[in-house]
Parts: structure tokens; C-alpha cells; sequence
């Protein structure tokens, strides 16, 4: 791995380095501020943002879909700290993961999963600094953050993390290629329903979509194509199909779920 | 326009313009960090300040008020980005608007207005700038924050947008001056419900309001002029008539909703 | 008190202090940004944390937990805004207090109480500067937040505010230490229920948590020492003793609320 940020040396301002916090917290207790302190004490100039700490609680999937979309949209050499960590306090590793040149502190329950599986792999430490004294619950406080820090503020990967690990992966959404169906996986704060289905599942761009018995008609490009109250299809900004329902929610309008079945045909 | 930042070049620390943000992305999805880092790809030394991601899912008059409300906070060289917008992908504008010597980014479709009226006018243009490949659903990624921040990174204005533009504004609410009536037009997290009645239309001090059949009695100047529990009509930090509950949301305890009328009386 | 900050000299960059921001003011409207917005105009490189903004409306017992959280969580030298404020327009005093060599700015109506009680007191004043036209009813943001940026800035404490004060606190939770019984007092996001119990007031290690007519069983050390549904007792972030339900909610789980009585046995 040798040297481990080619990428910042070259960012232009390489003293205010960028880390996104990701967690399923909520914004209601102090918790995200004292992940937020810990890392200021290592790295004061650290810009933070927040990507989300309203993952639903302990849903990995979720966290996974979301880590993989602040990645997509974050430049080299930027720092992500994730944290949806139900197994704090047992034996699961933490992971310091290089991936799209960017750098991904996670606990190894996986929620690296897709983000690796987008960029096709990448190098994946285990994190072994310690601080004297972690509590047994808060590891993204006292573990994860601290860490982010250490990188953000210099400190090379090697002092602080070991040999490749290979990351825990959840397994893969079923989509059938043959059959070109997939299924609901992730639905957003508007009611769109993001699918498993990539552009490159199309047999032909003048498919029908359908829903369980409902048929959504063909792909379009974009939420305007129909007229307001109305179904569409269509690829959404990650780039996979989704269902929605111009100006209204699609998972209340046509009561879809995590989980329901979508065909192309 | 010429000059464009006459105020900016003013600023003690020219180097971190603020850019604020406000949509109705919500807080659980990677969207709000996805502008951030689109903002900050362009200026990496911009300082980000959310103003709110939870204007409910496109509605625009609420939007309207919270943008309003961000402009008279904040100091003359700020950029504001705001970005609620239903017709995506649609042939609607994208403007940029300079009002009360801050600078605003949003799309045409109404979200200008209470800026607009309440600092009676400003200039606009339409921005005209668009990346090679901009998504079909999420412009505000893909045009409108890289827009902000090459204006906070120093380009001219005349570079990314042209001529001026005259904004769609949403109809007046229908404050009838004569009979001193308004009505309800936001109700903020507190449940206090504030009117479209300004200062300006009181006749007297002394006069009473009305919401529908309840007598509030006369204008407070604080919320302990009157029990806790009790009612009371003050003026809130928008200068505009608020009804209200000490200690309690008077949206819930009144049942009061966005287009009950208001009286003076 | 002479020389306030005597930390903040030695810390590595002085011209970013740090100011976070705890209030029950939600993330709907623009009552955040505008107090950011009031913060910037005195400090403008002051570097802001929210800490929350989602304490329950008006309940400044979750705020002074969450308060005393953040101090805890932050080094010396940093400023706490804490805006739960009731009392707003009343003759209720607002304080600056040194407690843990950091500061805190908040109304004086028992918000300061856990930080107070937590560090042993500290040296508090009463804010009396005011600007020229303060409103009846936001003085986070005419008031307490401009006085944190003053500070920020570094104003003396001395030209702001005045003699100590005593500062109201709330009513102390009745833990009763011969009895070992305590109550719970907080219940975070993921339904963990904090308790008044301090790891002091255990007689023994092997003692069992009763929680109304429920045995928890003996305190465990980490949420997976219990198996993934069932119930256990710990000692969490804030080294209190915690009910969680391994996986789930425990306040759901257990139907347990604010002021449920727990006995160690």
C-alpha cells in the first residue's frame, strides 16, 4: 500500500482535510457531537460533514446503500466514518478500507458492502490502535473517530492498522439477470423507491416496468414525462432504476416496500 | 450589474464566502452531502451552513418563507442555495438572484417570492452554466451547487448566467387590508402559527384578534404576558402576527392549520 | 477570574474556536441558521457544532443532560450555546458559567443544572450585555448567540457580563442511595433508558437491576453479553446505568418512560 494518500498531496488545500460522518444516531442526543469532538483533539482543521445520522437504527443495508452514495459523490482523498455498529462491544473488527481513493472507517459488519462491490474491491485494513481506555458501547466515539483524526491529521495507515483484512459482505440482492427482475432496496425521504436494477440489466431501453400487479409502463428520463399523481420509471441519481410517483411518494401512493419484486418485460 | 460582490470584497475573510442551504431533501439520505461536496469541489474553502432539509417534500411556499427568513439573517456576501423543486427535468429556470446585497441560487418556480417582495425586487439573471452530463433528477447536485460554489470561488456571475430574468412569484396571500383580515400561512416547530398580518396593518395597539371563533384578545409583546397554557397574538421574530400558546403548541392545543383566517377587531 | 481562557492560549489554532449548539428550536425553520448567521457577524472563523437541535420543546431537563454530555465530550477553551428558553421575555437572568475550564452560555432556568452538578460548580456570571433592539422572543439569537461570538472573538468576559451569580437548578433526581433505587431520566434514540445510577452507587458488582416488576438480571458490561431481544442492564457512554434491549428499543420493548423507578438488589 505504501503511500497511502497520493490524492491529498494534491488537493489544494491539503491542511482542511474533508471526513463524512454516516451513522444511524439520530440527531437528537449528543452522540454525534462527541464522535465530532474526538475527532477535532486529533485533527482541528478537519471539515466535517454530515452525510446522515438518521439511518434507520442498526440497519446495515441502509447504511451501506448511503456510505456508497457519499463516496460516489466525494473526491479523492476524503475521509468516511460510518457508524452503524450493532455489534459494539464483541469481537467484530473495525476497518480502515481504501476504495476509489478514498478512505472508509467502518465497523466490519457490512457495511463496506456496497461500496465494494461498486468500485470492485479495494485495500481493506483491520484498525488496530486502541486508546487506553474505550468504553465498551461507544466505539465510534472512542475508537473510530479518533482514528479518522490520526489519518486526517497525518499519521501514516501503518502505525495504526494491520495486514489486508477481507471485509464481512451482506449478501448480494437477488437480482436475476436472466429474468431481469430485481427488487426494492432502499426508499428514500421522498417515497422513491430506489431498485437492485443497474442500466446495463436493459434488454431494451423500451421495456415495461412492472411492480407486483402493477405496470408502470416504459423508462423515462424524467419525473416531468408524466403528469403529476402518476407512476413512472425511471433511473434515478445512482444510476439504478427507480419507481416513483411525480410530486407525491411512491411507497405510500402504490404502498411498496423494502423487500417487493420489480420486473422489466 | 457589473461589479457583482461589491459587499464581498468588504468582508473581513474573503476567503470563506458562506454558502447556506435549504431544500426538502430531508436529513436520511446521502442528497444534502452530495451538494456539500459538489459545492466544495468547486470552493474548498467555502463555509456551509444548513438553514433547513425538511421544507416539507415540495412545497415551495414554505420554502419560500424559510429562504426569506435565511436572507434577513445573514450578512451582505452570502450565497444561498435553495433547492425544492418539483419540476426537475422540466424546462423551468434556474436563477440567480442578487436581493438585499446577498446572492440567491434557486429554481424558478415561486421559491424567490417572500424574498422577493419583502426587499421589493432585486436583480436576476438565469443561469445558464450546466455540466457536460447533468442528471434528468437532480439538478441541484448537478447545476445549482456547483454554481454557488464557483461563485463563491470568485467567478463572474456574467460567466454562468445571463440577462436578466423575471421570477415566477407565488400569488399574494390574500391579506385584505381594509377589513384587516390575514390568514395563517406557516407554522414553525413550536406550533406557533404565523400570519401573513405585518405591523403595519395594526389601526390601533389595542385592537383584538380573532382565529375563527376564538378570541386571543390583544397583541402581547411576549409570551409571559399571559399564563402558561393561556393563548396570546405577538409579534414574532419575523415581525409578522404570530398566534401562539405559552409553553405549549398552539397548532395542536387551538387545532389551527395554514389558511385559517386571522381578524383584528 | 481574571484571565478566562487561560486554555484557549495554549490550544494549536486560536483563531478557529469552537462553539456547539444545543436547543430545542428543531431543524424545520430557520431559527438555527439565524443564530449561526448572529454567531459569524462577532466570530467570523468560529467553527460550529451542532450538538442537537431536537431536545424536546421546552424541556430543559433533556437539555441539561444533553448540555452536561457535550461539555464532557469537548477540550478547554471550548464555547457551549445552550438555548431551551421558556422563559424568553421574562425577567429570567442568562448566564455565562466556567465549568471544566470551558463555557457555557444559556438562560438561567435550570438548563446548566447536570454540568453544574457533574463538575462540582463553577464560576458563573450573568450576560448583560444587550444590543440596542432586542426581540421579545428570540434571544438566542439577539442576545445569547451574538454574546458567544463576542467571546469567540475574544471580547473579554469581564466588558459582557457581570458579579457571579448563582444559577437555578433543577430539583435533583431522587436517587436514594441506601435503598440503591433511582429512576430513569433519559431515553435516547435508540430507546436505551438512562438512569440516575451512578457506577459509585453499586454496593456490589453481582447486584440485580429490577426495572418496575422486571429482574434485568445482573449489570453486563457490553450489549452483546445478553443474546440479540433480551433485555440487560449496563453502564453506557455516559457511565450511568443503562436498560437496553440487545437489538431493539427498550423502551419500546419494556414500555418503560422517564421516571420509571429501577432498584438494584
Amino acid at each position: 500500500m505504501g503511500v497511502f494518500y497520493p490524492k491529498m498531496s494534491t488537493k489544494p488545500n491539503p491542511t482542511t482535510p474533508v471526513i463524512t460522518l454516516t451513522s444511524d444516531f439520530g440527531l437528537a442526543d449528543a452522540y454525534v457531537a462527541a464522535m465530532k469532538a474526538a475527532i477535532l483533539r486529533q485533527a482541528p482543521n478537519a471539515r466535517l460533514i454530515d452525510v446522515s445520522h438518521q439511518i434507520p437504527p442498526q440497519d446495515i443495508l441502509f447504511g451501506a446503500i448511503v456510505l456508497e452514495r457519499a463516496i460516489d459523490a466525494f473526491d479523492p482523498g476524503t475521509i468516511h466514518l460510518a457508524v452503524v455498529d450493532p455489534g459494539v462491544g464483541t469481537a467484530r473488527k473495525i476497518l480502515i478500507a481504501q476504495i476509489h481513493s478514498q478512505t472508509i472507517i467502518c465497523p466490519d459488519n457490512g457495511l463496506i458492502t456496497w461500496t465494494w462491490r461498486k468500485w470492485k474491491g479495494g485495500r481493506v485494513r483491520e484498525l488496530t490502535w486502541r486508546p487506553r481506555q474505550p468504553s465498551r458501547t461507544f466505539h465510534g466515539r472512542d475508537i473510530m473517530a479518533p482514528a479518522a483524526g490520526m489519518l486526517a491529521a497525518g499519521k501514516s495507515l501503518e502505525s495504526i492498522a494491520r495486514k489486508p483484512a477481507k471485509p464481512i459482505l451482506l449478501p448480494q440482492a437477488p437480482m436475476k439477470r436472466g429474468a431481469d427482475t430485481g427488487e426494492i432496496i432502499y426508499i428514500d425521504h421522498f417515497g422513491n423507491c430506489m431498485t437492485n436494477i443497474p442500466r446495463t440489466a436493459l434488454a431494451s431501453p423500451r421495456c415495461n416496468v412492472l411492480v407486483g400487479e402493477i405496470n408502470i409502463g416504459r423508462i423515462r428520463k424524467t419525473y416531468s414525462d408524466v403528469e403529476i399523481g402518476q407512476p413512472l420509471a425511471l433511473f434515478g441519481s445512482a444510476d439504478l432504476l427507480e419507481i416513483a410517483v411525480r410530486g407525491a411518494s411512491a411507497a405510500r401512493e402504490l404502498r411498496l416496500r423494502i423487500g417487493d419484486e420489480v420486473r422489466l418485460q
